[in-house]
């Protein structure tokens, strides 16, 4: 095997800076973990377990320096939305399906990695992935909700419905839970912000401000985990806590590959990877590009393959590059992958040593962490740009907010990738045809409706904005055939090909078509600024020679000459 | 009402005219539309049924003046397909499910009017028609084989397996039927080519010659109910015949719209629907621009709508313009749809007064007239086109092609429309992107690769030939990153955008992060040739101020112009 590049050139200089990002990274992702097993209905070991070997994998493949992997907000409401509509409820074969779910998310990381599948998610736009992110992070925060107030909502609730249950339920809250979990958030975001402003404020130096400020989740499960044992709040003010997680690490085990169970999960798989190698990738292209490093995509597919299927057999479920947590660690000065084997390292001691701690941290507790872990994935500027520069990219955002939120997750994403392409393929459908003419004595030619320009009578040239493929085939026709109808004056028409770069089997035809129409009607066709792998193609074919060779030129103006000559001859 | 054009214009020396074309059509349509009922395995009453009210129907408000409305062979086999797939069995089940399909085919229709939907038949590429097509017809005329041999076959299968049923029972056949098949096929072929021929030779008026070419098929139903009759073949020779059809006109009736069923059949309808459009709006198309008339395909989606929703309220199933027939119409020299209206008071006098006579007509004369209505469909000549000009284009043929051959109908359909928007998404998510430089001393600028051309070491001017959109933009940015890294003297990017007439908003924010990593580089952005419509939008955007007005430029030439003098300062 050859050794990456930052083994290669590592400088003992950067441990330090590894080290503490990697502590503070361990401090955030063990509650945090805990709190995502939660929303995915498993145990927290699970979540812990996802949080070891996956890391180690991930430092060895992955092409990212600083992404931080392990158990994530989407992908957790995603598993546990895919387990609860399959019905698979009972808690030992849930964590059997979610092993084999990893499995299965690995698997086709690898797979779409061989096929050089990588590039697919280029079809998800910016605004669809905002909207879909914004609205999952409201779905994983309001599922929060019922840990807060100790309410017993179901999973998988659209947002509408757990406002609904939560409101007519509110009466039954546990006031002592939901005094935790409100103290919690409050604890947080005063370790988030206004802390965090003092401490600069007061010249601490940024590496202890960092870990200070980072420690907000550490504080409130130290003081959620206090109050607890002290008061005994499980038992005599019925706070929900986690109880016990099993000691020591996990042991290897080979996941349930049944077949019936296999099918069952796998289109749920392939939206769970397509999902997380998405949300890992654009996190880690948005650090690199800070730092000028490269991410290779390809490269990623094996990283997140190998981390899940070591998920999946360290008794884990799917994970992927987190946000918050990437930025936790970049943030906090993290090198190299270096850092990210320390957080395995620290994750796997709390597992050796400290789980009994864990009994007693209240559930509302790693709600509260939650919420404000994800709140900031809520974004609203993304809307409003969108908005301001083009209303169907804003509407096809806003369309996938609301069905992820109203409807469901994966509905939400499929139906954002389906607009965004049907929009795009209609934009396409409807090119932009201009008549153009000269700009003065020049040899410019431009639009006659947005410039002064000179045109002739018996010549219509035009331009066509776009390639020519099947679905604006029938629009160019009609357009062209409407131009030449209203205008009998016409005797040339010249077709400019400057913006088109390639043309299909169907707009051929198409042409062919016209060529034939003008012909009938006494019209000549000309082409002009064909580029040359079009031209490549065209020569193989009849049209060219039923067009001429001759009646194509390499500039409009030499067009534009030519025809004029011939008229005064 | 406004009266459509035909009517105001109408001169009645085409009076004859159109009653010619009337009688030829019906004289085809009575026997194939019995033969396309039994196709969809339907009673031949249900497909005569189809042949009155609808042509009336349609001929008040389509725009096509040729088109010739009732059962096709497509949405024939489509429809017993789809009645087979839901286990719609039942022969009076199966009649009322079908009047159902008809009225949900019209009402889908006038919706998409509504929903000013005609477009979406642009998004099915000519190569992937002209598969489908080739790929229907055939398994079309192999459905016929068992009235040809008297086998036994379940409809609905795929080519391949229906070869291998007539293979393995070949030996059960009844010579009698085969013989009053395959010399039906001979008689047919014989009226359609050598006789054809023969009349023209022998000098006979065109209308005469029509007339009596086209009566082949009138010519083996003759025939084979007079042998059928006179030798009693049907029970003396057990020759399968049609057997009685109920006397009179159609009773009007209200089709069954049980929500249970409606929902069935709705996905089916939706295809049916799109292809029967799409078949009658192409022949249409292809007639009248022959004629130089104008087809409106919204107008014929009411034409079309009205006639199923005719057809579904007297006793009829889903029907479209036929491709044969239509042909017929028109060269038979159809001015006008009154030729319709006559073909459907011929259907409906046949239906009065011979009904009867159809009793004795041998199944295998009907198989046998389907076989040379649709063996025209089939068409290699566009593969082989497709083949030298795009291969791409021709594997998204085959693909659909064998896809309906071998798997189904509806999966065919569905697989080659989606083939060719990958294809093309594909295309253009990879855009051709050229480094330009000046063509001798001309205003010109051409792609470096393909002309010897100046260029200028610390300028790169690049120009890309696609509209910018979200899956284009890292590709772009990928590549346009690595020109740059690639050689250190560039210390101005100028991005020629003649070719580009849209830029969304994931691209917006892709061209901003390029402006941003340049920058970071120590390296100036600029613009030339930017559309109008695209310069007016980016005018409302923070990007455009980044890059600055003065980094704009109207042409290349001006563009490259300033950066040198720039230089030489």
């Amino acid at each position: 095997m050859i050794l990456p590049d930052w083994i290669r050139t590592y400088d003992k200089s950067l441990l330090s800076n590894d080290l503490i990002a990697g502590i503070i990274v361990a401090v955030v992702l063990v509650p945090q973990s805990m709190a995502y097993g939660l929303l995915a209905g498993l145990p927290p070991q699970v979540a812990l377990y996802s949080s070891v070997l996956p890391l180690i994998l991930y430092a060895a493949f992955g092409s990212s320096r600083t992404l931080a992997v392990g158990p994530v907000g989407l992908m957790s409401l995603m598993t546990g939305a895919a387990l609860l509509e399959l019905g698979i409820t009972e808690p030992v074969a849930m964590i059997a399906a979610a092993h084999t779910l990893a499995l299965l998310v690995g698997v086709i990381l690898l797979a779409m990695r061989l096929a050089r599948l990588g590039s697919i998610i280029n079809f998800l736009s910016h605004p669809v992935i905002s909207g879909f992110v914004s609205a999952s992070a409201i779905i994983i925060a309001l599922n929060q909700f019922k840990h807060l107030f100790a309410l017993d909502i179901p999973r998988g609730l659209p947002a509408h419905e757990i406002l609904y249950v939560l409101a007519s339920q509110l009466g039954n809250s546990n006031i002592t839970t939901a005094a935790l979990g409100f103290g919690s958030l409050l604890v947080l975001w005063f370790f988030k912000s206004p802390l965090l402003h003092l401490l600069k404020s007061l010249h601490f130096g940024e590496k202890i401000t960092q870990l200070i400020s980072r420690s907000g989740p550490l504080a409130v499960v130290t003081i959620g985990i206090l109050l607890a044992s002290l008061f005994s709040l499980d038992t005599r003010f019925n706070v929900s806590v986690i109880g016990a997680i099993p000691e020591g690490l996990p042991s290897l085990l080979i996941p349930n590959i049944d077949t019936g169970l296999i099918t069952q999960l796998l289109p749920k798989a392939l939206l769970i990877a397509l999902i997380g190698y998405l949300e890992s990738v654009s996190i880690a292209k948005s650090m690199a590009s800070q730092k000028r490093q490269k991410i290779n995509s390809d490269q990623e597919l094996v990283g997140l393959g190998a981390a899940n299927i070591a998920s999946a057999i360290s008794g884990g479920y799917p994970v992927a590059g987190g946000f918050g947590r990437s930025m936790v660690n970049f943030t906090a000065g993290a090198e190299s992958p270096l850092a990210s084997l320390f957080t395995a390292l620290l994750v796997a001691a709390t597992l050796v040593l400290i789980t009994p701690v864990f009994f007693f941290l209240p559930k509302a507790v790693l709600g509260a962490i939650i919420i404000l872990a994800v709140l900031p994935l809520v974004d609203f500027t993304t809307f409003l740009h969108a908005w301001h520069y083009d209303r169907t990219d804003a509407a096809a955002m806003a369309l996938t907010f609301f069905t992820v939120l109203i409807v469901d997750v994966e509905i939400g994403i499929i139906t954002g990738v389906a607009i965004s392409i049907a929009l795009y393929l209609h934009r396409s459908s409807q090119p932009h045809i201009a008549i153009v003419g000269q700009l003065g004595n020049t040899e410019h030619y431009r639009n006659v409706d947005r410039h002064k320009v000179k045109t002739f009578d018996h010549i219509l040239a035009i331009r066509v904005d776009e390639n020519l493929y099947f679905a604006n085939t029938n629009y160019l026709e009609d357009t062209l055939m409407r131009l030449v109808a209203d205008n009998t004056a016409i005797r040339h028409v010249l077709f400019i090909c400057s913006s088109i770069s390639f043309i299909d089997t169907s707009a051929l035809e198409s042409l062919d078509n016209i060529h034939y129409r003008l012909e009938k009607a006494g019209i000549k066709f000309h082409l002009a600024e064909v580029k040359g792998p079009v031209m490549d193609r065209l020569n193989k074919t009849s049209f060219i020679k039923k067009v001429g060779v001759e009646n194509i030129y390499l500039s409009t103006h030499q067009a534009m000459a030519a025809l004029n000559r011939d008229e005064q001859k």
